[in-house]
This record gives C-alpha cells, structure tokens and sequence, in this order.
C-alpha cells in the first residue's frame, strides 16, 4: 500500500535477505507471497512469536550483529521451552530513515551467523517503513513430538523447581549499559552486557529434558515461575541461596551494588525455569549433563498460589515487583 | 526484558485475546511459550507475515475495528494467492501509550469478527510497548496441497492474464481520506474509503482456481504484474482498457480527478492478478462463477521483461513509477 515511495525493499530482499533462505526450499527464494513448510511426518509445529523494539528491548547503540542474534534467539528460547527443535523463521521488520543499509547488513549478518549455529533459516518476510524506534517482529516455527512439550499448566504440587545457568546477568548487563558503577572487572562487566544483548537459547537442553512444566526467563525469574504457578493453580517456594548467580553478580552483591531481589526479578535471561518429579531428579542431571548446561534445584512446587521466596534463616523475602511487565 | 513497568499484558491477552483462541487446541489458551499446531496430512502450510505501521498502511483515525480486519485480511491475501485455506494466526503488537484498552478492545472485537468468517484462530502473539507508532504485525498459517500454489515463477509466455474485482478503488479511498475532492459520489466515496480500509481477501477464487502464477495486488496492479515478470523471466502486455474499474473509480477518471496511470499503480486493492494457459480459459471462467468473484483479462505474457501498458489506440502508456514500495 501507500508507504513513502522509496527505493530498496527488492534490493534489500535480494541482497541481504535472499541468502539467508537459500536452504529452505519452502521459503520459494522468498519470491511468492507465502512460504510453503512441508510438516515432517509425526511432529507438531511449534509457532512463537516476540517482537523487539527499539529504546525497549534493544538500545540504538547495540551492534546490529548482536540485535539480530537478540532477535532470533528470544524466539528460540521460547521454542526451546517447549522442547521443540528449530526449523524455519519468519521477520516482519518495520525499519525508520535512520537506519541505513549497513545497519542492515550487519543484522543480515547476525542472523546469517546464528542460522549456522542454530540450524534454522529464513523462509518468508516483510519489510517496511517506519516514523519512529524499529519495530523487529519474528516468527519462528520448530518441530516437536505430539506431548512431548512441559506446558506450564503441567506442574504439580510437590515438584522440583530447577533453573539452568545463572539468574540476574542481563539486568547487571543492561544496568552497566545505562551507565550505573556496579564495581565489576571488565571481564565480568562484558561479560553482564554480552548476556543482555545475546542470550544463549537452552535449545538442547529443551529437547534433552522430560519436565512436567517449563518456561524461558524473560519477565525474570520470580514473575516466570509465577506463570507456571498461575496455569498449574499452585504455588511455589523458592530457595534465593540456592538461585545460581555468576561470579559477577555475586560480587556486585557483594558490593551492595545491587540487592538479589533485582537479580532474582530481573528479565532477559532466557534461562529454562522447568518442574519434575522428586523421583526424577537423576533424569534431570542426566540431561543437563547431555546437554552441557548447568542445573540447579531451587525450590518446590506447593499447593496455594504465587511464589514465596525464602533466605537463608527461612525468613521470607518481600518481593514488591515480580518481574517488569511489558505492555 | 525490561520494557517499562506497567501492568496490563495479562489482563490484556486473558479478556481479549485468549477468547480469540478458545477454538484453536494448539494455541493452549495463550498460556505457553509457543503455540503447537498439528499439520493435517497431506497438506504443506503456506506461512506469510505481514506488519502494518500507524501513519505509514493505516491513519490513527482509522476505527481499531477495520484496522484489526486490514492486518487480517492483508495476510490472508497472501494466503489466497497461494491457494492455500485459512487455519490459524499468531499476532506480534507493539502498541504506544497512546492506544488504551477501549481501542485494543475494538482491535480484538475486529479481529473476533473476521475469524468467524474466514474460518481462522488465534494461535499464539506478543504485545510490547513502543515509544512511536503502533507497530502490528501478523502471521498467518493456512494449509495447502503440496504443488498446487502458483508460485509467481510460473508464468509461460502466452499465458493469458487475469485480474479479480476491480483495480484502483484503496488509491481512491485514500486519497479520500486525505481530503482530496475526488468529484464522488457520497456512496462513491465510502465504497472506496470501505476498499482503503478493509480489503476482501480472495480466498475462495485461490482456492478454486489453477492458475500457473499468482500475486495479490498490494504494490499496485502494474508493480505486481511486475513481479510475476521478473520471477518468471517473462514480459507482459496489459490493455488499460481491459482493466476492470468500480462505477466510482470510472466517474472519478471521467471527470479528470485522477488518470488512468493512478488507478492501475495504487496500491492496497488486494484482488488477485494470476496467469493461465489460453485453453485454460473456461476453467478459469468456472472457478470465478463459483468463488462469485468477477474476473477480467487484462493482458499476456510475453517474451522479454517488463509490463507494457497499452491504450485503446493500441499506443504504449507511459508508467514512470510501477507502485509504491515501502521501505
């Protein structure tokens, strides 16, 4: 329709766009106005969806390389929560003036460099103009066997809590960016900011894992748990001692620096927060170890409801905010 | 991640949205991380995303309702390019402070409308916040045989080429919209701005028809007739007068408001532009009577490249710009 007329879309397709899809036959060389994905026999379609706009989830300043892999990985997160292995992507980018074809090329880059990585690619999109922050929207598509997912309905009272990773990085890193002295080495503050701008999806790990119940951290990981509490109708107590946090983010506590509060409400760490069975805690490790990803037990899933977070003395910690909330 | 803090994403997708997705198993109530859609067999899924951008494909005064039935429906186009039959959609809004819950509301009673009648469900969507226009992006999943879209490649030279509806009407409308006078009628007027606004997706016309090549027409008639030209390395040759025009369109074209040129390179009318063999011609006159869908040739494919637009003097018209391009 009626955008500004403007030069650019084929030749941004054909130059930065088309490559990326080269692999998938079903993306039609992203010619047509549709792809066409051929459903593997005995797999389900994982769909997911997340949008990052720009002065909200990403700053100006990140490197386009990295706000690409951001892009993707989100997405990825979600599927990896569901245990579902990656196949094919969509991108509905909405792009201002501002932002030139070498901003482009370099987020033609990331991508290109996680689909090696991740074993995905480009199969369809749509770019178009923008008066104000860029609004980046993908679409990602995975398989997964018929029940094989941990929705966060699946929980039950009585279940381990475990997290992977560690908790709390990216707000440290997001914080940094913006400025504040956290006291961190340089290694940990690169460290901090290289986890805000690019997660790690726990794809493997995902597919290795039986839960019950399992969500990405991306609200933080209080208000994460929470969901799984509010769609299993229950609670949950969590352990702060036990919530894993790198040499960063304890020596920022440490420091006074930040409170675990902030690092246990902090979003963006794309860490799988799961449930299982007491008796299955060796299945657990099992998998971590397949997958190569740290696990931790942090807490128990209990009848009730919303998350109660203990310290140390069993004294309970006031959580005010649960999680930023987006929209 | 950290967006701003502000309540309302939960109340906002459990009152709206989820009521959208209470037909669709596989969107698992809006609760989960992704959402899992189970193929049919025998069918590929055509998959296309599209992003409408406030200011850029809709005006702010525009109702919350046609705005929700555009980005619909402009997505579903695509779908009825590819022959393919609505299943179900995953929504990615990124949505200023300016837009509260009454316009979202209105948004969601559009989008509630539209899935009633084209068959198609909520399966699954992000809201975010955005410092700027709305940003709403759309995919769309429908389900095709495997080999029966016509892919834009497709064309043969001597193919016959056809458009559905009639062409120019959306320019109209908003051109309408802007305040221009157009000299139309009030009926004239509305019918127009009605096009602008709200496209009719050709669904059941692709469905029954077996086109070599097909596009929708969102760039502009002669733009996109353009496109099937360039993937199918052929020309064309389009006789204005063949055109299909509305009564309004013709009365607006007769008084001198507009020029031919205008209505066949205005964007936004969604019919469907496709190619079929001469001898095919009373199959393609069959699947229009069936789809009720009137459905004119307008011109052939030739050797060469390009479209080549000819007047009833059989004299080339000139087309200095072939449609609006975004971005």
């Amino acid at each position: 329709m009626p955008g500004r007329p403007r030069p650019g879309e084929f030749e941004l397709i054909g130059e930065l766009f088309a490559p990326l899809a080269a692999d998938e036959p079903g993306a039609l060389g992203l010619l047509d106005d549709a792809a066409l994905i051929a459903p593997r026999a005995g797999f389900d379609l994982a769909t997911a969806v997340d949008t990052l706009v720009e002065g909200v989830h990403f700053l100006s300043s990140d490197p386009p390389f990295d706000v690409a892999r951001k892009l993707l990985r989100v997405n990825l997160s979600d599927l990896a929560a569901m245990g579902a292995r990656p196949r094919v992507y969509l991108l509905g980018l909405a792009v201002p003036d501002g932002i030139g074809f070498d901003w482009l090329r370099g987020f033609a880059r990331g991508l290109a460099s996680d689909q090696a990585r991740f074993g995905i690619s480009l199969a369809g999109g749509d770019t178009t103009a923008i008066s104000g922050p860029a609004c980046l929207s993908l679409t990602a598509i995975g398989e997964v066997e018929p029940g094989r997912s941990p929705l966060r309905a699946n929980a039950a009272a009585g279940e381990h809590v475990y997290v992977s990773g560690t908790v709390g990085d990216a707000a440290l890193g997001l914080r940094a960016l913006r400025g504040e002295d956290l006291g961190l080495s340089e290694s940990g503050r690169e460290a901090a900011i290289a986890r805000y701008r690019v997660p790690e999806p726990r794809l493997e790990l995902g597919m290795a894992l039986l839960a019950s119940a399992a969500i990405d951290v991306s609200d933080g990981l209080i208000a994460d748990i929470g969901h799984i509490c509010a769609a299993s109708g229950l609670g949950a107590n969590v352990e702060a001692a036990r919530v894993p946090l790198s040499g960063a983010a304890r020596s920022a506590l440490g420091r006074g620096a930040v409170e675990i509060v902030d690092l246990l409400t902090g979003g963006d760490d794309y860490e799988l927060v799961f449930t299982a069975p007491a008796d299955r805690s060796d299945a657990v490790r099992a998998a971590a170890a397949r997958a190569r990803v740290p696990v931790a037990r942090i807490g128990t899933m209990t009848e009730g409801e919303g998350v109660s977070v203990f310290d140390t003395a069993n004294a309970r910690i006031a959580i005010d905010r649960a999680g930023y909330r987006h929209f």
